[in-house]
C-alpha cells in the first residue's frame, strides 16, 4: 500500500458527498444536497448558446474570456459591487474560488475564523492546507454574533488569516445578515486588518422585495468575493468567479495553473452567449419565483405535518431551511429513520466547524430541488420518522 | 496589502503562462505552447454531441459518469492497460490529475524524483505542496538515465514520495522510452517501493507503426497513470483521468471535492456522446497523420534553414521537438531575438527542475499548432535571429 500524505490522511468526505453516493438515489426524496431544481436548468437555451460557438478555437486552450468578465462585472452591480475586469478571476465554480483563496491566504498551522455551523466545503478547503478554525457562534435568526467575533479577535494571541462568511442565505442556517450587521462586520475586518472571504452563491436568489448589497460593496480592498453561475444558471458549466484586489490576481492565476491549467473555453463561451442573448433577464426572476414558491410550500408542509414546537426562520435568500426540533430530538437518529423511509436530510452536527455536537436537535433541508409532491411526501415521512424517534 | 501564504509566495508562473499572456498574441508565430492544432479540434462533432444532451439533469451536479469511465477503460486498452471502472478517476484535465496525485502522495518537505528537464506544470504542483525534486539527468535520445536513477535512490537517505515521468513523447525532450527501459523503470519502482506517476497525454499520438505500452501495463499496483482528452479531442472539454489502485480513489474524490466539487456533467456527456458516435475511430488517425506531417515538415525546415551542427531527435510521440544548438549559443538571448521577430520559442532552461542552467543551448519547439507556412516562416526567423546572436 502506497503511503498517503498528511493532507490526504487529514481530509474527510463531506456529508454531501456521502449523500450524493447513495445507491439507487432516484428512489429517495432528497432534501440533502444543494442542487438547483432540474426544471430551473435552461438546457435548451444553453444548447443554443453552444451551437452559436463557431470557431474551432472555442475548443482550444485560451486565457479567460474578457467578454465574460465584462458580463460578470455588469451582473455583480446588482450586488452593489463596482469593480473592473482585472479584479475578476474566473474559477471552476465557487468551491474552486474558496480553495484557491484559502491556498493564497492561509498557512499550514495558522487559523481562520468561521461560524460554528459552516459550509462543509470550506472545512475541507481548510483541512487541505492543514489549518484550523476559530469558531464563532451564530444566532439562528440573525447570523454570526459580531460582539463575540470582535471579542475573539481582540483576545486571540495571533491574527487569524481570514474571516469566512456567507452573508446571504447562509449555508446551513439560511440567514441573511441585516444591513447594520454587514457594515459592522466589514468595519471589524478593517479595524483588525483581517480579510473577509465572502462566499456568495445565493445573493442573487432573494425572495423578498429587495436584496442586501454584498459585503464587498462596503469594503472593496478588504473583501475577497466569490460568486458562481452554478445556482443561477447551471452547475454543469463549472463557472464561478473571485473578485479581489488587483494585485492578488496574478498569484491566483499561478495557483489555478498548478491546479488545472485554466478555465474551459467552451463552457465560458456558452455562458457568455447565454448572457449576451439577454437570457438572464428572464431566467433569474423565473428561478426566484420558483424557489420562493418551493420555500413557501415547504414551510406550509412543516407547519402542517411537524410538531408545533419546531422553530425555523423563513430564509430571504438561498436554498436551505434550518429546522430546530425540541432538545430531546437527536437528529442523527432522525437521519437514519428518515433514510429508512427513503428521505435524505442532513443532521445539524454535520456542519459543525469544530467536530462538536452543537446542533444535535437541528437539520438542514434543501427546498430548491424537490417537486411540491416530493416536498409534501418528504415532510410527512420526516414527521413519521420523528414519531419513531420519541 | 493582505499577507500571502508561503505557498503563494513560493509558486512561480510557468514559461507557458507567460507566453500565453503575450499581448497581440495573434501577431506572433508560436512554437511555445503545447496547443493542439485548431484544425484538429472537432468543433462540429462536439456541437452535435452537445445537442444530443436531452435531459435537464445534464446541466446538474452529478457523480462522474459511469459510461464515460467504461469508454475510457476501452480506450486505454490501446495503451496496454486493462483496468476496471472503479480504478478510473475523472479529473479536469491531466494537470488536475498531477495536482491531486501530488497532494495525495507528497508531504511538505519531502522529495520526489523527476528528470532534470521536466514539464513545468509538475514543478508547480510540487511547489504548491512545498516539496522539492531530486533530479535525474536524461539522455536527449533515450530519456531518463536508469543507472543514475537507481543509484540515486539507493544512496538517498530517505525514500522519495514518487517518480514522475512522461514515458511517451516526453515534455520537453520529445523522447519515448524503449521497451527494455520501460520494464527496467517499473522494476526499480517495485524494488524500492516508490510509486510511479505516469503522465501520458501523448501516448495515443504516435507516429511510427506502433506504440509502446504504457508503464502502467507493466505494474498495475505501482503506477498511477494520468491520461487526458485535451490533446486527442479538445482541451476545452477539461477532461482527464487517473487510473490508480482502487483504494486510492475515495481519497482522490475527497481531494477533488475540496478543490472544485466534481466534474462538469455537460462536458462529460459531450465527450461520452462523441465517443459513442464512434468519432474517435476516425479522429485519432486523422490527428496522428496531421501531426506526423507537421513534425516531418518542421524537421525539413530545420535541416534547410538552421546550421548543420544542430542536433535533434525525431520524436515518435507527442507535439514537441528538442533542439540542441552549438554550445556557444545562449538560447535565452535567442528567445529575445526571436521574440523581436515575432516568433515565440521556449529556452531549454525554462524546463530545468532545479533552477540550474542545464540546457542553455537548447530550445523546445511545438510542432502541432502552427500551419506549414508558419512553421517555415518561423524557422527562417529563428535562423535569422541565430545569426544575430553570434
Amino acid at each position: 500500500m502506497t503511503e498517503l500524505s498528511n493532507i490526504a490522511k487529514n481530509i474527510t468526505p463531506s456529508a454531501m458527498q456521502i449523500a450524493l453516493n447513495i445507491p439507487d438515489k432516484h428512489k429517495y426524496i432528497s432534501f440533502a444536497l444543494g442542487l438547483p431544481a432540474n426544471e430551473a436548468l435552461p438546457l435548451s437555451l444553453l444548447k443554443e448558446s453552444a451551437v452559436l460557438c463557431d470557431e474551432n478555437s472555442d475548443m482550444q486552450y485560451s486565457p479567460p474570456l474578457q467578454l465574460l468578465k465584462s458580463q460578470i462585472k455588469n451582473l455583480v452591480k446588482e450586488r452593489g459591487i463596482h469593480c473592473e475586469e482585472d479584479e475578476i478571476f474566473l474559477t471552476a465554480g465557487a468551491q474552486q474560488g474558496i480553495s484557491l483563496l484559502v491556498r493564497l491566504l492561509v498557512n499550514e498551522g495558522s487559523q481562520v475564523i468561521a461560524e460554528e455551523l459552516v459550509y462543509p466545503g470550506f472545512l475541507q478547503a481548510i483541512q487541505s492546507v492543514r489549518s484550523s478554525i476559530i469558531t464563532i457562534p451564530s444566532d439562528y435568526m440573525s447570523g454570526i454574533r459580531l460582539y463575540e467575533l470582535e471579542n475573539t479577535i481582540k483576545n486571540y494571541y495571533k491574527k487569524p488569516a481570514l474571516i469566512y462568511i456567507v452573508a446571504d442565505g447562509s449555508n446551513p442556517l439560511g440567514v441573511s445578515l441585516n444591513l447594520e450587521n454587514r457594515k459592522k462586520l466589514v468595519l471589524i475586518s478593517q479595524k483588525y486588518q483581517i480579510p473577509i472571504l465572502e462566499d456568495d452563491p445565493y445573493g442573487l436568489l432573494y425572495y423578498g422585495e429587495k436584496q442586501y448589497p454584498a459585503l464587498k460593496s462596503f469594503g472593496a480592498e478588504d473583501v475577497c468575493y466569490i460568486g458562481s453561475f452554478s445556482k443561477i444558471i447551471a452547475p454543469a458549466l463549472r463557472i464561478g468567479w473571485i473578485i479581489a484586489p488587483k494585485y492578488l490576481i496574478p498569484k491566483l492565476s499561478v495557483l489555478k495553473e498548478s491546479s488545472d491549467i485554466d478555465m474551459g473555453t467552451f463552457s465560458q463561451r456558452i455562458a457568455s452567449n447565454f448572457i449576451k442573448g439577454n437570457n438572464l433577464e428572464d431566467h433569474l426572476p423565473f428561478v426566484r419565483k420558483l424557489y420562493k414558491e418551493k420555500r413557501d410550500f415547504m414551510c406550509k408542509c412543516i407547519d402542517k405535518y411537524l410538531p408545533p414546537d419546531i422553530k425555523y426562520t423563513i430564509p430571504e435568500n438561498g436554498i436551505y431551511l434550518w429546522l430546530e426540533f425540541d432538545k430531546s430530538v437527536d437528529t442523527e437518529v432522525l437521519f437514519r429513520k428518515a433514510r429508512d423511509q427513503k428521505v435524505i436530510i442532513i443532521p445539524g452536527n454535520s456542519f459543525s466547524s469544530r467536530g462538536e455536537k452543537v446542533a444535535s436537535n437541528c437539520i438542514r433541508l434543501n427546498f430548491s430541488f424537490s417537486s411540491a409532491e416530493q416536498i409534501e411526501e418528504g415532510i410527512k415521512r420526516i414527521a413519521n420518522s420523528l414519531d419513531k424517534t420519541i
